[in-house]
């Protein structure tokens, strides 16, 4: 099977990286530093053993990458407008297109922009970055959901699954609603508290006030998806959460680090989609709303 | 009739200023600014009209005060654990204590340290600030609402409001609930909002996702009053109060100004106490609730 990578930085590199380094035939699209990769190869310290690879295949014009069986899209969804130019010579409907990409809502504009897609939600629960050009620091966890939403070849996603974990990367396939609302009730608390009030996570759950407000946000989402009828989002799961948080080292979310080094934030598909998922379902949830104004003022005013 | 002002800001020394201007018999209490007023005096930059008293009464000890027919508490409600102290020797159970304080539940704790002062709620509706030691500028608007909580001299409320409004400061009766509740429609969303996202009233109106946020955070009183059976609080109240903002000049709200200055915020009367009521009432307001999280969160790192 042939893999393509569309976005080569610390998700793309660690899970792309893993499967070249197991032997796949993996292809990795870079923007700034591909002069530097391919002149360098792609460097990954991992909390689970340190690789090099040497001559990875690398790509500056995703229009020259081949036709692919799979394809891992490992960017901002910020930049998803650019998605049918990426992927117009790399996917066709043969291929399994997995979006490894934050929030709620994402497969379901892709898929209108490109109506044939096979597509795929993926769920990383990983931390990692790109800390240096072609070069990439993976500090903990590293497992990946998917999530079927349009796939009908289920054998490919079957081989996928065997690919990931013969690399080393645990994966395994779980209900799509379930997967993006589990991944939300760690994300849309923990993403955007950590920019509204300048701080980390522990420092959030170290507070008596914030460590309760973040664990209602949860529960509006338990709330929200309950009366959806989504399953697999309860209090065991909020409780779960944040118990892995506490045991984490400090952590900056992606959406921090973007708002930090003055990106645009994850805004659309973190808030305000599932937001208005719940409203227009009859089960708003207020306080991640108030959470979704202060993220747009915030925006508003870096500009 | 003889009056004393219990803190001498930009409150008390704006409303005492007006009575004495207006021959009434007035005592002021000072702290850091005694001896620059005993010697200097008093000077009023009014919108309404300047002025200067040459030899207001003041008093830096307020136990050697005179037992006062009416005493207006113009402090910071996170000083009133010292009002048993400093009302001692200045009110008995004939004087009528005017508290000119923020917040709900104010009152109730304030008769539960002294049974049987006789309290009234006051509500200002002005823009003023101490600017330097004994000047006082009075920027917009000025006049106040009296609630009577637990007064039964009739007779002296009424020569009070006819006091006031000689000495060119409106005043009138409003039912206690209504007064307070109405106050913290204004009092609640924008002195946290603008703490928390550093801001000014201004901003916060002219950015569409913080104006939304700012008429939800209304409503949710709105819709708690309603719930408690408290009158006068409804939602052409909430769209005068923003269109009020609308044309007020670029405002920092007194939470806004005590945190710039390292001062106690009075989170305890203007969110825990009238958020617990709403909620012990079977209506709570979510929105206003995570605001009061994040003023906590933020005050504790400030320390």
């Amino acid at each position: 099977m042939v893999y393509s990578i569309i976005g080569t930085g610390g998700i793309g590199g660690y899970y792309g990286g893993r499967l070249a380094q197991n032997g796949k035939d993996v292809n990795f699209l870079l923007h700034s530093d591909y002069e530097y990769v391919k002149a360098n190869g792609l460097r990954v310290d991992s909390v689970n053993g340190d690789f090099h690879l040497d001559s990875p295949k690398v790509y500056d014009d995703a229009t020259k990458m081949p036709v692919s069986d799979v394809v891992l899209v490992c960017l901002k969804t910020t930049n998803n407008h650019m998605l049918p130019e990426l992927l117009k010579s790399v996917a066709d409907e043969h291929t399994v297109v997995i979006l490894i990409q934050n929030g709620i809502g994402v497969e379901e504009d892709v898929q209108h922009m490109m109506p044939k897609l096979q597509l795929v939600a993926g769920l990383a629960f990983i931390c990692t970055a790109k800390v240096a050009p072609g070069h990439i620091n993976h500090q903990c966890y590293g497992h990946i959901n998917l999530g079927n939403y349009s796939c009908k070849d289920e054998a490919r996603l079957e081989q996928i699954i065997s690919d990931f974990n013969e690399a080393g990367i645990k994966a395994h396939c779980v209900e799509y609603k379930t997967a993006r609302w589990r991944k939300a009730v760690w994300n849309m608390p923990f993403n955007g508290m950590t920019v509204a009030l300048e701080t980390q996570t522990d420092t959030l759950l170290k507070n008596k006030a914030t460590r309760e407000l973040i664990r209602e946000q949860m529960m509006e989402i338990v709330r929200a998806t309950k009366h959806m009828g989504i399953e697999g989002v309860d209090e065991a799961f909020v409780e779960d959460m944040i118990a892995t948080t506490d045991v984490m080292t400090p952590y900056s979310p992606s959406m921090k680090l973007d708002h930090d080094f003055h990106r645009p934030m994850e805004i659309k598909y973190i808030y305000s989609k599932p937001l208005q998922i719940a409203r227009e379902a009859g089960m708003p949830m207020p306080k991640l709303e108030m959470l979704e104004a202060e993220l747009k003022f915030i925006e508003e005013q870096q500009k």
